[in-house]
């Protein structure tokens, strides 16, 4: 079969615009280096690692892959200018930020020759990012895992809106887990996908293994996109999240729920296996997978199924094609 | 052009699979007659109507169109027993049913010949519905207007859901206004799809011209899930909202709201449009409305841009159509 290309594939130089999210206590080396192994692209999390910690995920995933491998850094990191610095000194092509202002950092990471990526929630953040000179921007709906905006703009409307507002590519995020969600993203206006929930079900996840078992096992309905008065994020629907729907149900302030939050509970959560008491970050689209396997695999799923889903597309629309 | 059918277009005996919304103070005769003389399958919706009125509105909409069209009857309606009877008496031939249980009404609706659609936001309600006797399931995601459900999941995951969870058509709704978003809920599962909003910019659409506008100058964010204590309603943020979601923010009960809500609101703003004081229903899309024009040419533009969409994918995906 030719080779697919198109804006995506040829910026970051891969075989499938498809994107793996970098993802809290989940998208260490392993998972990155699998996925870009793969043809897709893989993108290390450094949200919740230490600095030390980010630089030797990044040599390690050097090793694993000679293919091209980025990294995300959440902007509100406390010591963000260490990340900047790593991914500077090890020399990373890529870049994806997310959860802060793009205007800050994006210039002095395209000096020293980065592709820079920014993840928005609304057509007006994308024209931010792409005015601060973002080579692209993820647009990312409410049915996203993690942290989201506040206007609760769902994929299926925020995608045209991104692309109206916007020159530069737009990648899709929120609800794609498979191809037929991938080709859907593209009709709507991507250029690209970036997937999160289905890789953290995959074995190279760095995540616990009870964690990627009770995705495999949900259903609809069990996420729900909670602590609106501090920053939304999307979260399996756990006693520790019962506790926060509570305490807002009555009237909690920002001060009241920062305490019942407290520290440490999304690394207890997903990487301790605490399935209780931990925050657990994840999206709508769990409630579609139902299994775990390896990330190549995940990656070679979605583009056949995005393949079968564009020539079944031919078959049923026999008014067009003949 | 040869004609486009399938599941959809056969149950109804329509050339698109487009149905209009029986929407409140919107979906009059004038609406259903003009979208089912264009081709799409127009509904009366009975839930603002009186049952004489709903009686009157059939029988003008008999008087203005010789195609197929019908009536959605909300199954909380107070009058329920009424609206039914009218709609046998009148010989109905579609019937959609929404927010409530469809087991008690479906049957009887069948014995009379009546094909009958029940709206659903999941796919347990879905299977629910198929085991009641409908026809087919509305499949409506969050970001759809007025009333919705609790789990909150979006077209982008509800649809594959569904169409995983029963053998009858599925129909999707929730973000869709053009013929790109219809094209992408048909990839994810759907059989054809249920327009509300984009119709209430329409000219023949029985809300107030104030609010059409209203809608034309809005933006993304500018609805947003509300009501949740009682039943969750999307809602234009408008001064009225913010009553609601200020006392929401406080812990108001079940009660506090009901009272807030009163008497007659979405009348007030839909119909008589005070645009301040009134309850405005609608869907996130509207953010991407641009204009007010008559009914059978977003019909025309809806199908002509999905056509559209359809050839461009062919050309962007020379890989597998070189």
């Amino acid at each position: 079969m030719p080779s697919f290309n198109n804006r995506v594939t040829k910026l970051f130089n891969i075989d499938y615009p498809i994107i793996q999210a970098g993802m809290v206590w989940t998208s260490g080396w392993k998972l990155a280096s699998a996925v870009s192994n793969a043809g897709a692209l893989g993108l290390i999390g450094s949200g919740s690692m230490y600095p030390d910690v980010l630089k030797l995920h990044i040599q390690k995933c050097k090793s694993a892959t000679t293919k091209p491998f980025g990294v995300n850094i959440p902007l509100l990191y406390p010591d963000i200018e260490k990340h900047i610095q790593t991914v500077i000194d090890e020399k990373i092509k890529i870049v994806f930020t997310s959860a802060g202002n793009p205007k800050i950092w994006t210039g002095i990471l395209k000096q020293h020759g980065i592709t820079v990526v920014h993840v928005v929630s609304s057509s007006t953040f994308a024209k931010k990012a792409e005015d601060a000179g973002c080579d692209a921007v993820v647009a990312e709906g409410f049915e996203a895992g993690g942290h989201n905006g506040r206007e609760e703009t769902t994929t299926m409307v925020l995608v045209p809106a991104v692309k109206e507002a916007v020159k530069i590519p737009v990648l899709a995020a929120g609800g794609i887990a498979t191809g037929k969600q991938m080709l859907a993203a593209m009709i709507l206006g991507a250029d690209g996908v970036q997937v999160g929930t289905r890789f953290v079900c995959s074995d190279e996840a760095s995540n616990h293994i009870a964690y990627k078992q009770l995705l495999v096992n949900s259903k609809e309905g069990d996420t729900m996109l909670s602590m609106k008065k501090i920053v939304p994020v999307r979260l399996f629907k756990n006693h520790f999240y019962e506790l926060i729907n509570e305490a807002e149900a009555h009237g909690a302030t920002k001060e009241d729920l920062a305490k019942l939050l407290g520290h440490g509970r999304a690394k207890k959560g997903m990487l301790e296996g605490d399935l209780n008491e931990g925050e657990l970050e994840i999206g709508e689209v769990s409630a579609l997978i139902k299994d775990i396997k390896p990330a190549a695999e995940i990656v070679k799923e979605i583009w056949n199924d995005y393949n079968d889903a564009l020539k079944d597309l031919i078959k049923t629309n026999n008014h067009l094609f003949p």
